[in-house]
């Protein structure tokens, strides 16, 4: 057990990816509400807005609301997500409340790229080329790249980790060529198609190839292997992972009505704390956020730790 | 990766566990349907209901309708629970349907025995002494003996590995005592406390005490771990595993409102069958059946897989 990380870093994305799938309407002050609450449980990483097309997403038409109305906490790192350059617009004008870096974004499977950008692989390569150059122009570093469906697609089916070294070569030619340094690879379960196994094999060989570069896990809860795919990542040392409190969220390009989104920021913090792992977070001020969430929202959450409580609230009880 | 097993054997519990909590009413029909669609799926265990006190347990009041309405399929094994001579009687009037097993049940908390069976733990040595007893005099093997709250409680808090093996030799004696050949030991996540390191950590105890003896693994998902907690059973490799068709039941006695019942038994197949260990079973009809249970109950279960689909079904639609 000695390959377990000593600490994980969380990256939350609730607000983002809650936001954005809720059928709402969701006050601009609720929605202000949930990302200062989560700021208090310990969380250095809040990714608190999506700055997207309102037509598509009306669920984050008030995102310079947000943003503008939050207090920010110090030592937590607010994010925001955006795919062009006038998302890139709308986030520099809140540069002094955002961390704002650029990503180059891919999906190992040519299907889902059709379905969910309609491009080819070879077109989204274009766009990120451009996207990528767009950043270093304006100053902002492009140090992360992603790559989508890295475990299987609903479109495409198994994805190998010979298709995912591919997509990242992909990925870092982009990068060499528009002058990006990437310090991150962030591979995403993004239809819930890995296990336990598939991570092992996938980081393995991903680590074999660059053995130095830092390695996130996006992992949905899909079909509900999300907190195994963790662990199995833990034991592979990865340190870094995108969550959502509550399970908020869902995969709006999954073709699947109500599937589950992201792996729940509370059932990732139990897991690790119960191993000894620190996340930094408060569990039971999280669990309290969990709830204010589904309040929220008006519907339970995926969540089973914030209707059951932390483990520490019973150990309380019965010390 | 080479310790994990070939094959797991699964007991299939939603019927007892599902029945017995849900407020229903549900009809007779109902549950016949749902054990005869459970034995079509390839699961070879089946527990199908309770004969407990209907005044407690009212949803299991029609046990022995439930019991002479279904149509058993070849080499399906059909068990029931029962605590007391009363049930066993019941039981036994069932001998040409069901497989009649006696259980040497013990908890590792002492608080939780007292709360559950309002028994001190030493009575409930005395109570399990006599029904051990009893079973051996009417000519029923024993041969299992169980451990509930065997890695926390609500009540207690944590539970080491000392304590369970305590418990188990408490267990061993009564056999030792009544004649009886125990050659299964069953681990129950009553309350969901467990985590992977602490399957490992008891489990490698356990086997170090006893190498020889085989392990059952019953996993609540109480906390939402409950996979990842399969998953290090794997690792270790147990290969019988308790479970529910949709995630049916809850923990009526954690002191826990909605708190979730166990493992769903098509996230533990998907979890297997996608690492290459052999469940036997069918999983789009085990799907199925999880909606067919969904729509019997009237609400949503918790299993994610049953609302997202197979991998398989988009294998099929990829290729």
């Amino acid at each position: 057990m000695s390959d377990l990380p000593k600490s994980i870093e969380i990256h939350e994305e609730g607000p983002r990816e809650g936001f954005q799938i809720e059928p709402g309407p969701i006050s601009t002050a609720d929605k202000i509400r949930l990302i200062e609450a989560l700021a208090e449980t310990g969380l250095h990483h809040i990714q608190a807005c999506s700055f997207v097309n309102p037509r598509i997403v009306p669920g984050w038409a008030d995102a310079e609301a947000v943003v503008a109305g939050f207090k920010p906490k110090q030592d937590v790192e607010y994010t925001a997500l955006f795919f062009n350059a006038n998302g890139l617009d709308r986030a520099l004008a809140f540069r002094d409340k955002l961390a704002i870096n650029g990503s180059i974004s891919l999906t190992a499977s040519e299907a889902f790229t059709q379905k969910n950008l309609h491009r080819s692989h070879a077109e989204n390569l274009d766009a990120m080329r451009r996207h990528s150059a767009l950043h270093i122009a304006k100053g902002i570093p492009v140090t992360r790249l992603g790559v989508m469906a890295a475990f299987g697609c609903n479109y495409q089916g198994d994805i190998t980790p010979a298709q995912v070294i591919s997509t990242l070569e992909d990925g870092l030619r982009i990068a060499a060529e528009t002058g990006a340094k990437i310090d991150l690879f962030s591979l995403a379960d993004t239809m819930g198609w890995a296990n336990p196994m598939r991570i092992e094999r996938t980081l393995g060989e991903v680590r074999a190839r660059w053995p130095d570069m830092a390695i996130s896990l996006h992992l949905h809860d899909t079909r509900g292997l999300a907190v195994a795919n963790a662990h199995a990542g833990l034991r592979m040392g990865v340190t870094r992972y995108d969550s959502t409190v509550g399970g908020l969220g869902g995969c709006p390009f999954a073709g699947q009505k109500g599937a589950a989104g992201n792996i729940c920021t509370e059932e990732l913090v139990l897991l690790c704390e119960e191993m000894g792992i620190a996340t930094g977070v408060d569990l039971d001020r999280l669990i309290e956020v969990g709830r204010m969430a589904e309040e929220i929202v008006g519907h339970v959450l995926p969540s089973e730790l914030i209707h059951a409580g932390s483990l520490d609230a019973f150990r309380r009880k019965a010390a």
